[in-house]
This record gives C-alpha cells, structure tokens and sequence, in this order.
C-alpha cells in the first residue's frame, strides 16, 4: 500500500524561502527515502483560515500530514491554533512543557517571557515531541484511525532533529516502508541534459518498458537523472534490474558521470585525494573563496586541503601566489597563463601535491569584447611538473550563479585530473 | 482590487528542492514586490493528471496561476501537454519556434535531436515567452479574461531573465500594482526571535493597531521582521506611518539592526568599508572560504576586498600567515591568542586596513571537553595596531549551518566594528 503524504509549509517558512529553504528540501529527501509518495507540497499564509483549510483538503487525499512552521511564541505564529481548528480538538495547557521551556531559558541564563507560554500549548490528546535545539515542542496526532498529523517547527535544524528522533522512529512503525521501493540518482557533470538523454536513450526506454520512471533534473552546474522503482514484485529481481541499468548507464557516461545518490562533487574528489595520497591547495580569483568553501564542506576535508589563497587584486596574485607581473601585464589577469601560474603558486605556497585555480569575470562590470563577462579559465598544477588549463564560458547567467558554475567546474576538472592520475607510489 | 495569485511547481522544480531551489523564492519576491497576495505555492509531481488537477483547482481561486518546470525536451516533462488539458486547448506545432531552437543549437554548434522538437509545440492561441538562457520557450494564456496561465521553464535563471524580460511587464499593464502596498523588512544578527520581539512589543502593538500585518522570520544566522501594509487608504499617511514606525525600530534596536529591505549584510559591510576608505583581507580555519565567498558575492567588492587565506592546516597558519609555533602549541588552533594572530597575518600579507579571521571546530569530529564542536573565535586587526576578538558557540548545528552562521557572524563582527570607527582621514 502507498503512503500518500503532503506536506503544509506556513508563511513563516514561505518567506524562509525567500533567503533559503532546506527545511522541505530535507523531509523530502527523508520521506522519499522512506518509500512514500508526496503527493503534494504547499505553501499557505500564516493566517488561521488559510492553513485550516489547506489541513481539511489534505485529510481528504493523504494518509500522512506534514505541516511546518507557525510554532513560535510571536503572534504571527498560528499553526497549533489551525490544525486545532481544522480537527475540531480543544487546546490545553500543559504544565509539563512550560517546565522545559522555562529550563532551556535557564540554561541559557535568559529568563522567559510571557509570550513564551503559548508555546505550552497543545491540542488535547496530542503527543508532544522534543526540541532539543528549541522552546517550541512538535505535536503528532493520531487522528481518527487513518491520517496521522505532524507539525514541525519552522527552523531547518530543529525540524531536523526532531523528524530523526521523534517522527522518523514513528513512522517506520506505524507505516512500514514498502520493501520494493527503490531511488538511484546518477549525478553528471560537464554535459546537458538532451545530450545525456540522447546518449543513454536506449537504456531509458528499456528502463520505463520495465515500469522504472526516469527523471531529468537539469541545474546550471551539472544534471541529474533519477530512476524510481515501486514495483512490488520480487526484490532480488528489482535488484538485479537496477543494478544492470545502472552499469549500462556508467559505461554510457563514462567519466561525465560523478556519482550516485548522496555522493557530491566535493565528497567525490576527497574520497579520490585521500586514495591517491594527494593534498590539495586552491587558488581564487572570481570564486573568492567558494572553491575551498565546498572542499572543507565536506567531513574530514583537513586530511586533505592544506589552505588556499583568495587573490582578489593583482598585488595579492603577486605576493602571495608569486604570478610573475609580467605575465599579468602581457596577459591579463584572466588568461590561461596567469591560471597556470596562480596553482603552480599555491601548490608551492601550501606544500601540495596538486594546486587548483580560478580567474575569470564574475561581473556585471568590467568586461571587454575579448574578454567578455562569464570568461573563466582553470588551472591546475601537480609536483610531477603536469599544467592544465581548461576555459569555460557562461554568459549572462549572472553573478553568483556564475561563482557556483565557475567553483563546481574547477571541481570537476579536478575530479577528471584524479581519475587518470596513477597517485603517489 | 487585490491580485490572487498561485504559484505551481512541477516535478522537477520539486527535486530541484531536493538540492537548491531558487526559482520559486525568486518569484515569490518579485509578485510580493509587485504588490499581488500569493495564496498559495503548491509543488506537485509531474504527472499529467496531478497538473492538471492542480491547475483546475487553482482556476477556482486565483486571477494569476503561475507554473514552473516540464517545458524540457525529455520525456518526463508534460506541462505543456498538461496545462493544454486543464484549459481544453488543443496544442499546435509552430515552425517559428522550431526555427529558434534550431538556431541555438546552430549557435553553439551542436545539433538538435528529434526530441527537442517536443519544445515547439503550444497550446493554440498561446502566446510564447522568448527563453534567452535555453531552449524551451515559456507561455502566457490569457484564459477566459478573467485568469492569466503563465508556464515558466524549472532552470532558475531561464525564468528569472523571461519573468523580468518577458512576464513581469505584461503583469505591470494588465494588472497593475496596487499602489497602497509597502512592505518593509528590517534585519537583525547576533539576538533571537523573541528578545528581537520583547524589545519592540510597543511598536508592533501600534502597527497592529493600524492594519498593519507583523511576521517573524527567524534563520540561524539571523531575524527578519516585515511589516505589510495594504491598507488602500491616503498614500501619504501610510508613508509617514510606516517612517515612523521604522524609526522606532531604529532605535530601539540599535547596531543590533544591521539593514532593512534588499539590503544585504555582505552588502553592508562593503557599503561602510568604501565609504570609510578601508581595505580588508580575510584569515579563515573553520569557514574555509566562506567569508571571503559572501564579501565577494557583491559587485565591486574587488574595490575593498584584496584577498584572503584558507589556512586549513597548521603549516598553512604558520608559513602563509605568520602564526608563532608557540602561540599554536600554548594554546591551540582554536584560541583567541591564534584568531588574533591570524588576522594579524593576513592584514600584514594582504596590506590591508584591517584584516578578519576565523577559527573554530566545525565537526562532526575533533571535539573536546574545554574546546567542543561548535566553537569559534572571531578576531579583528587593524593597521591602527586594534585587536579584538570574539567567541561564538552553536553546539549541534551541524557542520554546514555552523559554517554559514560562523562566516555571518564573522562579518557583523566587522561590521560592528566599523559602526564605531572614524576611517581613513
């Protein structure tokens, strides 16, 4: 049986994603994993009517309810009131949780104020769920013997906690994941999207003639494709399909492939650095810092980046990094020589095995019709004397979109480097 | 008359959730902007049946429905197909369309493949959107003249250029703004939501008082509160009502207030370092980059920023900045003695006013009873011969968040700094 789930942001989670929203993002990736199917994602204003009525349709199509947002001590925070609404419960006051709310303040040497009693509040009969993080506890009801409602604070790391201790654990009892249900997602970079279709078209076909729904996902900096399997038959039979779609398609990518499921660029390129006995220094131009940002995004980067060196005028690219200032003149400071000499810099700067770099025109000033807006060259540099230089070009995309595409790139160009490099003896 | 608009993801937009959507809060903010109350965002899956479903559901209630997503050329894309179906339009080939898909493959010297035809089919009498970025044109259906159906390409940058180019000035002409609607956000670092909320209980009475809508938005790095007014009386007054509450907040928050509406703390930053003539360079351990990637995210940052230092390994922080073996061995990496040195050293290196650094734990592992993960010390130096320093701590966040808050924190820390100084003579 599927688990039909939607999920109800309120405003304040509307206008968080104004800046970032990773709150839906995660319970997606957590309620997919879990073998459900979203049926629905909305976001509502903040008002009582507007999210009443959007918990009122959903218990007409979804068997799990997921709202968030709404539980703070301002007033604008009217989530507990709707849903109370919205099921017709009464609200109580529960002296219990005023206790915990009281001591997180005292812990934190700040005293509470009246407002914050509203967060003591709950529809009755509903569970309470911890917030280790936070002073607004969740609230899971069991409603009416078929739908279950689940409301979750609105910050990213509180709802976090609180699905993987407290909803997760819920829910593998109350609805057990389907056995059969499978997500693989093949991560590509350096080609587009109609390209990768066309190259793997045939394992496409084969893949949706065997009942597998095959997704493209495109962004500026790489594509994905997703293959979803339900099929309820036997699971060593879904296995086998899988994993031989999933070779075909690796020997169809070859190289552009990166990696599968939750593997990212920047973990792909550790795993490969720590393999081959490689350390890693970066030099920055127009991804100021965004490269080695994404490097020591990952856990455990320390073992393998030494530093890197942000060189945003030509004096620090002169230094710091040692470019000679006649290759800045005759050149330019984006040039494929002044790339060359910047890695070749921070790789001796930092005592690396390889140095990786970026100078390119990030704009909106400052282009010429030679050299214009969206330019970016990478360099790269190993101790065995090896120099590489590769030119990307993406015009008009705009400023920061161009820093992701220029510091995912200059990543990737790495990755290809490692993939031929036979490592350290 | 206000304008009810409904936004509607499809599948791909959905996953792009998954990684980083940016093409819904983009909208979001420019529908806002235009005055136009948004009832509703729904993400659905992108089936022909679930569009089509969410699209007539929507009919009932909006003047403006608004989609993203599935104008792509795979075979999982079916908006087109599915928006046709809810307004019981046929769809109808157009060869001037297929013409300008061709022609951008020509551009880039590639070739189209037979499913990119797919692109140039429209539902009959459709207007299309001219996509400068790719190859799915957009659409615009003035349907039954009371409802408008603009379908717009998932990619954010190809609807954000064909939204702004395209959509955004039909909108402006044939619904136009109401002129009584004034949003004002103002935005705070370094005290929560509900000391924020104490603090300026008064004015928030008073702009309650006087129709005026107050929300909380509250992120780990930061508190934003917006005030909407929609009130259609005297323009004049609502002006003055809204300046006068502003300035209260003004004051009673203080330089805990760091900007209002699109202002950005980078932004800021960047603002004061021009106006009071001052260079900056950037010594970063923990946040790897980060602090140097947000300064850089502004245009013309080449004018104050000079460069900065990943200074990942101890050999780095020594060699590249200049921090004494013993200060690193009496104290630690992870020190106030160690942060000072470090800004310090990149001021030196960098020649730079002042220089900035971080250097905390950012986890998962390496934590210890006196220095556990989470913590971070700031430090400042100026060529005036200031130090300062400052500790943050926000245990269990997670490496990524603590990352984020830790760069934020790092700039409002100069930021402050700079509130205080007299500049370069």
């Amino acid at each position: 049986m599927t688990i039909r789930v939607e999920i109800i942001a309120t405003g304040s989670e509307l206008l968080h994603n104004k800046t970032k929203n990773t709150t839906t993002p995660f319970l997606v990736n957590q309620l997919i994993g879990l073998g459900y199917e979203i049926k629905r994602i909305s976001t509502v204003d903040d008002g009582i009517e507007e999210i009443t009525g959007a918990v009122c349709e959903a218990l007409r199509r979804a068997d799990l309810i997921l709202l968030t947002g709404g539980l703070g001590a301002t007033p604008d925070d009217v989530t507990r009131e709707a849903v109370a609404e919205a099921l017709s419960m009464p609200m109580e006051f529960r002296s219990d949780l005023w206790e915990e709310i009281q001591q997180y303040f005292d812990k934190r040497d700040l005293s509470t104020t009246p407002i914050n009693m509203k967060q003591a509040y709950l529809p009755c009969g509903a569970y309470a769920l911890h917030n280790p993080l936070g002073t607004a506890p969740g609230i899971l009801i069991p409603y009416d013997e078929d739908v279950t409602i689940v409301v979750l604070p609105g910050p990213p790391g509180e709802t976090r906690e609180m699905f993987l201790h407290e909803v997760k654990p819920y829910l593998i009892k109350h609805y057990p994941p389907p056995a059969s249900h499978k997500v693989c997602t093949f991560k590509i970079c350096g080609c587009g999207e109609t390209v990768v279709c066309e190259r793997i078209k045939d394992v496409i076909r084969e893949a949706r003639e065997s009942g597998i729904k095959c997704s493209f996902l495109s962004g500026p900096d790489e594509v994905q494709l997703i293959l979803e399997l339900s099929d309820p038959g036997d699971d060593n039979d879904n296995n086998e399909l899988l994993k031989k779609l999933g070779d075909q398609i690796q020997t169809l990518l070859g190289p552009d492939l990166y990696g599968v499921n939750e593997e990212t660029l920047m973990g792909k390129v550790g795993e490969m650095l720590i393999e081959k006995g490689f350390t890693v220094g970066v030099a920055e131009s127009c991804t100021g810092g965004l490269v080695a940002s994404y490097l020591t995004d990952v856990p455990g980067s320390s073992g393998y980046v030494r530093g890197g060196v942000v060189a945003y005028s030509s004096e620090a690219k002169e230094k710091v990094l040692g470019v000679s200032p006649d290759v800045l003149k005759d050149y330019g400071a984006v040039s494929p020589e002044t790339a060359k000499e910047m890695a070749r810099g921070v790789r001796e700067l930092m005592n690396t095995s390889i140095g990786l770099s970026t100078t390119g025109l990030a704009g909106p000033q400052g282009g010429e019709p030679e050299i214009p807006v969206g330019t970016v060259y990478l360099g790269l540099s190993t101790s065995e004397g090896e120099e590489l230089v590769r030119k990307i070009y993406y015009p008009k995309v705009g400023r920061l979109t161009l820093k992701t595409i220029a510091a995912k790139r200059a990543l990737d160009f790495l990755r290809r480097y490692l993939i031929n490099s036979s490592g350290v003896d």
